[in-house]
């Protein structure tokens, strides 16, 4: 027997006609790409995706083509997403900071038809448009003012371009199962993974994410999504945003500290979630010109573990709420948020920071669990680590064109490639990326605990553990350690100010000076690389 | 083109399982009917509610069938529940307030096989259990030592039947769009008609309920509800709690002002719910005993429209936020909740009394509008009035069995029957029921303006607005009053009063002296009874 309750399928323009409806002159503030601060409302902003909708239907576009946005975060790259989704496109969010040769690569795999682009990235895609065979328009945010010259074909201003629909459009209605946007990981190897949301996929994910134990984001906060709308959705906001109807303050391509603070200061800013690297950025700003942070109450903080001392500043010296969070573009983005349960609501100062430093627990609408490489569940008890699994409506089931199915269980279950443990009250914590993990005769050491008790040492700039072959163990940690400049600690410096705070079989059995260690373009650890560098290298315990 | 993400249905057994999985510490404390306060947890009620499907099935239960439930809030009315659930069978609360002919007229409607029910309702059951031709099994919801004697053939104590299974059971899984509860209106005028909710729909309703700007709902929160399960469903809170895992404080069958004081502050509850007439029963046990409210953050005050010295004093004397909100069983129930938005943040005081006065705006998941007797929608001024329609993913597209078509519009909104006007903010505020709305001229007149404005008069106890025949104007009011005991106020005593805070032409022509108004069961006035009384009233205007 089935329910008698209505049909109403969760499509993602039923978020931008809500705050249409009932929030329609709360104001979107932008960081123009031309310059000056923009100021519209959800009314005109829904208006305008209208257009978008209608001028995109016109052009020939229609259910399923895929449409690139190579943009910052503003607000015509909101009317974009809406007006794209409206007409059953699929938005597919290109990550500028991917070397050109990868941009060429993605779009060529989604098989991009038109691309919405900043004039930052302009150069960019003139550079790459002609490797694109599908694609066949480029629509650059700005108006005819600031339109530059340029050699490609089938170019347009976004203004002019819009000015050519009146907005007197419905949108189109299809199952909510469709595919809404489109995201591509950048791996450490192999190629690109495109991942796909769909209309329902992202109203749930939009639900999830504001709710009082994830982000708790109300009509009355001003959200400043410093995390880019091509980084995993900017992890949902241009979605709850216009959901809830928050004000939205939008950075456009100014990233450093004082830009930042400025919007924070002037737009009165809640609310705001980036990645480490943009809050440490801010509170060095901070710390310089001696400025509060009078109207922040909360910042989520994910992409990477969230060091302590930005939790402590945060916390102490200007009262915001720390929520450390994890998550991965295959699951829109938000996995866990580390807000506090009643247990640990009363918990205050390094007690307090100690369950912080965590990366938290799901909210509903996602699972997890920790599994050994045969699958077998493991027990809660913070300590016993696994490869971290994962299953919800907002999680990949599969990656276009069916890359990596080795990712996705028979179950329903999605490996994330990460390592972790999670706690008797259920907070999870990172402790490696699978492949990265040294395996020891038959035992996992993680090398993030290694590479975070090795930073602490006040002569070491960077370190990397990686496992390399033993004889007897299979592998053992080595500790590869670029200095201080000017700074010479020996290896045994190192090993002592190691020893005694991890387990005995855990210390690296040797420790390597270099130059530099690899990263890639997004500023991660090349792991790959580094074990390549030292495959042959012999250890003194083999 | 289809999104690639997880199937990952909308099923209530999904609630309860992370309500078990990441919150099983959390207590659920309730009031029993035997008489003593029982504490138990998530963990406990997810055991035994598996053990309660269990058991179902080997009954022989399944798919489809009708369960009722006669029953307070209590922990084991919510393990009944998600027992039912958990099979996809249908719970069917029965709203033991009604006429016993009612209860057995809604029982064969539904045909219910089993019913679990409170030791306060068995003698009911005992009478009227022979009437009921499906009904094959009773579970009295108590243990053996309190079983009383009955004459009923299959009986049986809840405790005993549930040490009979040992919890090694799954939950079934099915389409999100499975029937999964039931519940009838009580309208004043026909027979009762039964709504039935889906998995998906009450999943979504959770969620919605839960939203910062709906309830706000936190695993730090402890939810008591005052509001009955069989009162559309506990107005979501029987699932929105255990989503986020908040405590739960169930009163059993107490709902006087000194024993929901007890609880409230006992179990230092931060979140209730309930119809104004608890809140005015609990404001005179505080003011008669001095009391205050020190834990206590939250109302949601609904069922019927909340008078403002309820309000007035929540705010004022107790520091306790009050949710003004409209729903009704046909949406779930959560409509609109009058909660502020930014523009209205700052306000204090009356400024503010007014705008709460008013029923709130919809959460993102229900639409409303209001319409004309023709199907245009009116202006959003604050003034102009119509039908309220809405729509909705936990809204009824029809009743069970096809009752009351007419109140299904063919482009998919539920005409709730009652007559409402939105401002320009988005606020809506009830006027009227559609069927007691005056038509005078073509014009409508609000019987509850009338009515409210004749209720401030310090000598009126009681008053009904209802249009009566008139040869020029089709219909006039005429205000039907009871005085206060000791008091005799005129026709022009009252008219006097009244004059100058309506419109002129919504004057009433009469006033009619009356010892005693008629009600329902549920404390409504009796408008159709009135307007039969009062048919061949000749008007002094006529």
């Amino acid at each position: 027997m089935l329910g008698l309750m209505q049909e109403w399928p969760l499509l993602c323009h039923k978020l931008i006609d809500n705050a249409e409806r009932q929030h329609g002159v709360r104001e979107i503030v932008s960081r123009s790409i031309e310059g000056p601060i923009v100021r519209t409302t959800y009314a005109d902003i829904h208006r305008r995706a209208l257009k978008v909708a209608q001028r995109l239907e016109r052009d020939g576009y229609g259910l399923g083509d895929r449409i690139a946005t190579l943009a910052w975060n503003t607000a015509r790259h909101i009317e974009a997403w809406y007006g794209i989704m409206g007409i059953g496109a699929i938005y597919h969010t290109l990550n500028p900071r991917l070397f050109p040769e990868q941009i060429v690569w993605i779009m060529n795999h989604a098989e991009d038809k038109a691309v919405f682009v900043d004039l930052t990235f302009l150069p960019l895609i003139e550079k790459i448009a002609g490797a694109v065979k599908s694609l066949k328009q480029v629509i650059v945010l700005t108006d005819k003012a600031h339109m530059p010259q340029t050699t490609l074909p089938n170019v347009v201003a976004y203004e002019d371009w819009l000015d050519e629909a009146d907005g007197d459009f419905a949108w189109k209605t299809f199952d909510e199962g469709t595919a809404a946007g489109m995201c591509y990981t950048s791996g450490t190897t192999g190629d690109p993974k495109g991942v796909v949301y769909s209309h329902r996929s992202n109203v749930l994910h939009a639900m999830i994410a504001a709710m009082p134990d994830a982000m708790g984001l109300s009509s009355r906060d001003t959200i400043l999504p410093v995390v880019p709308m091509f980084h995993a959705n900017a992890w949902g906001l241009g979605q709850s945003g216009p959901m809830i109807g928050a004000k939205l303050v939008m950075p456009g391509c100014k990233m450093d500290g004082a830009s930042i603070y400025e919007l924070l200061d002037t737009e009165k800013v809640t609310f705001s979630a980036a990645v480490p690297t943009v809050w440490m950025m801010l509170l060095q700003h901070l710390e310089e010109t001696g400025k509060k942070l009078p109207h922040l109450n909360k910042v989520v903080i994910g992409g990477s573990s969230c060091p302590r001392a930005i939790m402590t500043k945060f916390q102490q010296n200007y009262d915001v709420q720390v929520i450390h969070a994890w998550g991965m573009t295959e699951m829109s983005p938000l996995g866990t948020l580390c807000t506090l349960k009643p247990d640990y609501a009363g918990l205050e100062g390094e007690a307090r920071l100690d369950v912080q430093q965590k990366q938290g627990y799901p909210p509903f609408g996602v699972e997890m669990k920790v599994t050994d490489d045969d699958n077998n569940a493991q027990p809660w008890d913070g300590k016993t680590f696994g490869r971290l699994k994962v299953r919800g409506p907002a999680v990949a089931r599969a990656y276009y064109g069916g890359a990596g199915p080795e990712q996705f269980d028979e179950d329903g279950w999605f490996d994330t490639g990460d390592v972790a443990h999670i706690d008797a009250g259920g907070y999870m914590q990172i402790t490696d990326r699978a492949k990265d993990v040294i395996k020891s005769g038959g035992e996992w050491i993680s090398t993030i605990d290694l590479e975070n008790l090795a930073v602490g040492h006040p002569d070491v700039a960077e370190a990397a553990a990686i496992g390399v072959h033993h004889s007897k163990w299979g592998e053992r940690p080595l500790l590869v350690v670029v200095r201080k400049p000017g700074k010479e600690p020996s290896k045994a410096d190192i090993l002592e100010f190691m020893d005694g705070k991890v387990a005995k079989w855990w210390m690296p059995d040797d420790v390597a000076f270099v130059g530099e260690i690899p990263h890639t373009a997004t500023g991660k650890i090349q792991k790959i690389t580094l074990r390549q560098q030292f495959k042959d290298y012999r250890l003194p315990t083999d």
